[in-house]
């Protein structure tokens, strides 16, 4: 296979189980969640700890910072790992943050997880008020240093604004459109058209809560979304960020859910009596099965130049295009 | 002139003024001081002001993390501005930010500076017991990601040691031959010797604290110990490191010696009627002076390799061996 296979989100708990499960799956490059909450010392405790992970395991993973490293790395025969945040917690209140952690290898940050932040708002708050003038500034500044800005957890208006104010493509790495399954994190078109319109990117998730019938969504159904999508806003602007949370315990999508900001349970998109982890469908269950993926696509009608973008081209000429310093 | 001036060490208080007068003193190359005292997110802040000078004086300086770098400062008419701490206070007890802070560009860390570290002793304790355990770890670490050792403050046992345990060449950016000038800061020869017989570097301090006669010392004098020192350590392990502390004001020299480390003065090399900056000898003031350097080094006879390499070329040399990745 001479295209590549990218995945542009997961957070699994890592390890070397899975790392060679990326390998099996052919899976060339990952974009993996490095912070929900953490500030910037915690950030980079997580990053030591990839650091760990590159010298323990070089021959199945690599830190990636470019799309020209991603390709490197499918020639070496491992999977390229490129950071990402979905929260901007990470720069705290300094705009000198963004400049430092790109240095590191950060290449997407979410301006908002859910909740307001210092940015833009979240997609379960009651009112939103759009981008804030801290983060006009820092989009600017991300833009500038080649940091992608990740509207995957904001709120519409939040996210149509910052497609507006950035002057490079933004993206939603994880999330399926609101007209397939109305979950608050999916995405209503006009937002989807925003983002897409100007170049940017949609990554379609395989969470269970951004699905149509949950755990019991047919790969059909998937697939006929995708087509559906690839209909309204261009193929070209469609590809996968699973949202694979792999072997992670269930106090973690508590502290996904409630990080340090409130007392009090927040169950998001599960529910008292589901506040775990959901199941994977069972045609996707973990790094393996990319390949379902790819033949329900081509079931439902894809080319396959247009699954090769779906599946991870079209990723890749959106690394290549904003991962670096504005020309 | 086609061999690069390179100052391996100053701490000035950085101005726009300041950048112009290394562009009029053709300095291709400054290793900064970037931290005293200041633990790892405070570093942090200060590479972050770095940033803002680069963005803010592109056509004056730019920030280099190889040797290659330096040679294309030079080609574009820039001054490289290299990163390095005097102490290891920024890693805190965290082996792991070893290679965040080299990602962030860091080169050249101190072991101890005139205190016990972590790691070292400095060269104004009583007893020296050498590396300690973690010291022992950290440079191996430091060996693994291209982050000089540098040994300048501190103490002789643990320097000796260091360079003994180091795979890799280690340095005293700032210092003079105790020979010279008996300060405590000065090195004795089997210090020197420990330091440049397995290829590590000296760089020659211009602080009026460790000149023969302070402020009044000679050109000639300070040329003519460069002359016996290469009839000692060879001519190829030398180079300068200034130690300018251009604009600053006395404050500064106490943050330098008293950090948070105690409530009392110290007065370092100084003294209680002499708390501040000494004045430096007249012949170098400042960037724009090094070409008296130059003059003076051929007046006591060294050729005009020589005094290439001991104006740059042996630590541009040395950059390109130990800034990069152990082979």
């Amino acid at each position: 296979m001479s295209t590549h296979r990218i995945d542009c989100l997961q957070y699994a708990n890592w390890s070397e189980k899975i790392f060679r499960q990326m390998r099996e799956g052919a899976v060339d490059a990952v974009h993996v969640t490095i912070a929900y909450h953490e500030n910037f010392r915690e950030t980079v405790l997580n990053m030591e700890q990839w650091n760990r992970w590159f010298e323990q395991y070089p021959d199945l993973i690599c830190h990636a910072r470019t799309g020209a490293d991603v390709r490197l790395a499918k020639q070496d025969g491992r999977t390229a790992i490129i950071f990402g945040f979905q929260n901007p917690s990470p720069i705290e209140d300094d705009i000198g943050l963004v400049e430092i952690l790109h240095t590191l290898g950060a290449r997407f940050m979410q301006l908002s997880y859910n909740n307001q932040s210092l940015l833009a708002t979240g997609c379960y708050e009651v009112e939103d008020p759009g981008i804030t003038r801290m983060g006009k500034q820092v989009i600017k500044e991300m833009n500038r240093v080649g940091l992608v800005v990740d509207m995957s957890h904001s709120a519409d208006r939040s996210t149509i604004e910052a497609a507006d104010i950035s002057e490079r493509p933004i993206a939603i790495t994880h999330a399926n459109p609101h007209s397939w399954h109305p979950a608050l994190r999916n995405k209503k078109d006009d937002v989807i058209r925003a983002v897409t319109q100007n170049g940017g990117m949609i990554g379609f998730s395989l969470y269970p809560h951004h699905l149509k019938d949950k755990s019991a969504c047919t790969l059909e159904s998937f697939c006929q979304m995708v087509a559906d999508a690839a209909d309204r806003f261009g193929a070209a602007n469609l590809g996968i960020g699973s949202d694979l949370c792999q072997d992670q315990p269930d106090s973690v999508v508590e502290w996904m859910r409630v990080g340090r900001w409130t007392k009090e349970i927040d169950y998001g998109e599960g529910s008292a009596s589901a506040p775990g982890f959901p199941p994977m469908p069972d045609w996707f269950t973990d790094n393996r099965d990319f390949g379902n993926i790819q033949s329900g696509l081509a079931h439902v009608g894809f080319d396959e130049g247009e699954i090769a973008g779906i599946m991870g081209e079209n990723w890749l000429r959106f690394f290549d295009a904003n991962f670096g310093r504005m020309e």
